[in-house]
């Protein structure tokens, strides 16, 4: 077998069969197969397209370059979520204890900020003291004793997705929908997830901005996921305007708190119980969405998930009472604010422009290597469809230090439109898929 | 700029400019741009093309990566022809003293026989004595006198190519319109020639085997090196079978060598006036293509042609005593004929089957690290479209050894197919492409 062959082959729009992929894929982990020959086969892909088939056998054959999670021992059902990207989007903070309120456990592996969009592990990070590179047998009790841990990859998990991704950076072959397919299921398939939900935005702030482009995203998910004997459903999402009212790292744990105690905004709670009914339903917990629910509501008003949440944080080593205590106080001296130069509605605000300003604020980061700032963000104060008067404050900036700020506030105020006339809300739950 | 970002640019559809490509090709040959960024762009054009434009910066940028070949002081015109490549194509050993002999200078640099085209530099070497590798002044001093010199690239000669050629053909990107276009135009203006004739092969035999294929890369070759400031014409040609009755090395310098007599075969003498004809064209010395073949037809008439050609040889070293002594006796002791197993008409001789089985024989090469056998190849008795009958030879095969006569006999077989009724013989000259 050659690795020109097959690049030939893919070129010419067939189908690569299992052992070509795997051959690739482990030539190219160990060594064998250099970047350049790889780097044409994923541009190959990019316009050739794979099959469900071939996705799937893409996604074994990265799975197994590694390692996966141990969670023999630990009664199930284990299902996850998955979010491509979002502004704003602080759903897994609440959405994991309360779904390991309804017994359904939730092994969460996140990932960091990166260009506009937010992580979680920095979120949680912000939480004095939380540590979010724990040992397997720490991540293990805290799945068994709390139903959840949150986590980061290590770098046994999946190692041809790390180098795989770091090439398709520079080789422009990041937005190819099977590669995206195989990075994100191989991660969540070696932590261990029996299920997974997928939050598929789209929209200015998302990754797969076009709705065509995020719903064959979606399908691509669901089928390879099924083939790969998963349960796995797609819920197609609004990421046009950051969720909530609160963007940052620490702001948006507070937000997640507001969430636990039953006083979250509307947006995230809807998306929070949508994406924790579907993890009960794929979990056999709920017989259907609506069960699920309900089962999360309650979990949010017997305190059940917000304990559970607490208890999670004192395990990865964060200060529950300093996280309390700089709650609504916690906020970088270098704020401006954004103010309503007009009466009228608001009628957008830009999540991938607010997404962009947060990086300059340093909410997240260009590079890798980056660090980012706990008490920089955006609060709003009014979100799209709202009426403002003149001279109103719309949001609060907070930057690392002056000049980050100035550097985003004219891109935060430009991300922010103001009309006459209300503007038509669309839904923030635009599709479910189910089926390829 | 960013090379991900002007991978990402074509990998859309949109055209490169000149600093783009410029940018790209100049961070290659320095190494400052990797390998896997190369091969990345290349696919992505493999896909989305290139424009004439955008074709005729890439030959640029390829040609300023090197050196020229200094013809200053040596009137011209300079013109020169370029084949794609076919099997018993020995066009440039009689091309290049007829056009000389008319007035028009060939500053020919060739390459070698690689899969299962032959080489032009493979045949001259088999002349006992005869040297490819000429110094610079030695090739000017062969231009001056005898109005023609035969030499390989030198690795001063655009070095982009030799390395872009290298990574092509390990990434699957060869068969890209503009990088051939590029490769091959890049070469020719590099050795100073003002003029080029492409001979443009389709079928069987060819690069390009449809027709389609090979008329865009005509289109391409015209179109591009228009842009550059050429005079340049193409003429597709049809390379169902071998040209002539020899197919080999000095197989082939005998042919030649016929040819200069004027007893060449008849489908190798209407190639070769055909693109003399045009070479006199370009150059000026023939106001159209009818003249230019009468003026084909007195050199090797008037044995100015064939005394160019000797000539040639004693300045490049070869021994024409040994060449003439040699002529029509120098064969392996490793052969093997092929005789009709029926009665009829030989329907067809396969180019790329008798090219194939040539490599095994020894007359071209696989790797080109491989060498070649001056007296390996075939002889034909008959050709296509002529009667057979039962035991009759149609082709002797001479072996490098008996071990690779053995592995040619079945495929050269396999090549010659007979018929009850008499084939329809396509014509050698295709058409002829002078725009774009």
């Amino acid at each position: 077998m050659r690795a020109v062959d097959i690049i030939i082959k893919k070129r010419h729009g067939e189908s690569l069969d299992e052992k070509e992929i795997r051959f690739f894929i482990e030539g190219y982990v160990k060594g064998e197969i250099p970047d350049y020959q790889v780097s044409a086969l994923l541009m190959a892909i990019f316009f050739q397209g794979m099959s469900a088939q071939e996705t799937a056998a893409l996604t074994q054959a990265m799975l197994d370059s590694g390692e996966r999670m141990d969670l023999s021992g630990i009664p199930g059902p284990f299902i996850d979520k998955h979010s491509t990207g979002g502004v704003g989007d602080k759903i897994s903070l609440p959405l994991a204890p309360i779904v390991a309120a309804c017994g359904v456990r939730v092994p969460m592996m996140s990932g960091r900020a990166l260009g506009h969009t937010g992580g979680t592990l920095d979120k949680l990070e912000s939480i004095p003291g939380y540590i979010t590179d724990l040992e397997p047998a720490e991540f293990r009790k805290g799945l068994l004793e709390e139903g959840f841990a949150m986590t980061g990859q290590t770098a046994h998990i999946v190692p041809a997705d790390k180098k795989l991704y770091a090439l398709r950076d520079v080789t422009g072959t990041i937005e190819s929908i099977p590669l995206i397919t195989a990075s994100i299921l191989s991660k969540k398939v070696a932590e261990g997830a029996e299920g997974i939900v997928f939050d598929v935005k789209c929209g200015s702030g998302a990754f797969m901005k076009g709705y065509d482009d995020a719903k064959a995203l979606a399908k691509s998910l669901v089928a390879t996921g099924k083939k790969m004997g998963k349960k796995v459903v797609a819920v197609l999402t609004n990421m046009s305007q950051p969720l909530g009212y609160k963007v940052g790292n620490f702001l948006e744990i507070e937000e997640a708190l507001d969430c636990l105690e039953g006083k979250g905004p509307k947006d995230v709670m809807e998306l929070t119980y949508w994406l924790g009914a579907w993890m009960l339903v794929l979990g056999g917990k709920a017989k259907d969405v609506s069960e699920g629910k309900s089962l999360c509501e309650e979990a949010i008003e017997s305190k059940a998930a917000l304990n559970l949440f607490y208890r999670n944080v004192v395990r990865q080593g964060g200060n529950l009472e300093e996280m309390q205590k700089k709650r609504g106080s916690w906020r970088s001296e270098y704020s401006m604010e954004i103010r309503a130069d007009k009466d009228g509605y608001i009628a957008s605000i830009d999540a991938l422009k607010i997404g962009l300003a947060g990086v300059y604020l340093g909410v997240g980061r260009n590079r890798t290597e980056d660090s980012v700032s706990p008490t920089a963000g955006f609060i709003f104060d009014k979100k799209s469809g709202y009426h403002v008067s003149k001279g109103e404050r719309i949001a609060t900036l907070f930057g690392k230090d002056s000049q980050s700020l100035e550097a985003a506030f004219p891109l935060a105020l430009n991300a922010i439109s103001i009309e006459n006339t209300a503007p038509s809300i669309s839904s923030l739950i635009l599709e479910e898929i189910t089926v390829s």
